[in-house]
């Protein structure tokens, strides 16, 4: 069994954005020698999402409109009285998730047609980390 | 390390479909031959979810009203300007979540008792895949 | 490849709670002699979940009162024909998801600075199970 770790860092310009992944992530598996297995995408922050959705700016556009109906930025969330503001961030990364697990079959990211991995940013605009691991022969 | 991988294809009759996954998956790790591992099984299209939840036409109601109110069909979406009209599918993937991870333990899907894995089609009554990928030994 | 795994059972005191899980799941990844791989840990109650986020008693409380809100306790949930009371549970469940993936770096998990892994009760007073299966080498 072989498995391979990479790390990667963001530093968004902006507090809520999406950074497509795909590419970078098949870098990764070539470096990685595994012809099968699977991929974890792994955010190591709690106020980030990984996701797997179409590559669609009118589709992102309602993606971050919803998340804001459903996960609102709010003054008085509790998670605020410890100095922190950004309790929205936390909770949009619990309905997105944290991680994916993307299959590798025949050296190549399993995934479909319009299948494409975005790391979604809730709090940007400083360093934060993602690990990728690669499992499998 | 065994990896062992099926394409299961799904025509839903209906645009909005739970289809009950459990039988099949036993047959597929029956085939794969692993007895301690992980089954991945996740949809390859972005309109589509895997979920682990009861087999209960009750629940199963439950299930669709609250999905329609937290990611209701609008005509209005942004995604709709690229001339699709399934907006509201991607945002219940994102809900519900295209993939789950089931443990395999003693050549048996590792589930508790009321557990059972479904997909949910979204935006059926077209040729949708899923794939499913065991990995162990 | 090695696998490790085991069964925890929980009884909480109250219907609704969240027991912090990342001490215990340290001690199994130590007997798992793993130093490189996967932990999957994951529910086996479909009224359950598990997720990761900070550990910090006031986010806590804000991930309840939204919870409550996106997933309301109400009585006329087609599941309560069957005599359950729980169907808020089991949505709940579905929202938070039943399971995470934690990867395995160097024999330690590897978690972000803030990242804690949880299992989330939503309909407890009773025995529940989760299953902890370590995968790698």
């Amino acid at each position: 069994m072989r498995a391979h770790t990479e790390y990667l860092t963001f530093h968004t310009q902006k507090k809520r954005e999406l950074v497509h992944l795909t590419p970078k992530l098949e870098q990764i598996l070539a470096k990685s020698a595994v012809s099968e297995g699977l991929m974890l995408v792994s955010a190591m922050h709690i106020t980030a999402g990984v996701f797997v959705n179409d590559d669609e700016s009118g589709l992102h556009a309602d993606i971050w409109e919803w998340l804001e109906h459903l996960a609102p930025a709010r003054s008085d969330y509790r998670h605020h009285l410890t100095g922190e503001d950004n309790g929205d961030a936390h909770l949009k990364s619990m309905l997105v998730h944290h991680e994916v697990i993307v299959p590798v079959t025949k050296g190549r990211l399993d995934l479909g047609p319009w299948q494409r991995v975005f790391y979604a940013e809730f709090d940007g605009q400083r360093d934060k980390r993602l690990v990728v691991k690669v499992m499998g022969e």
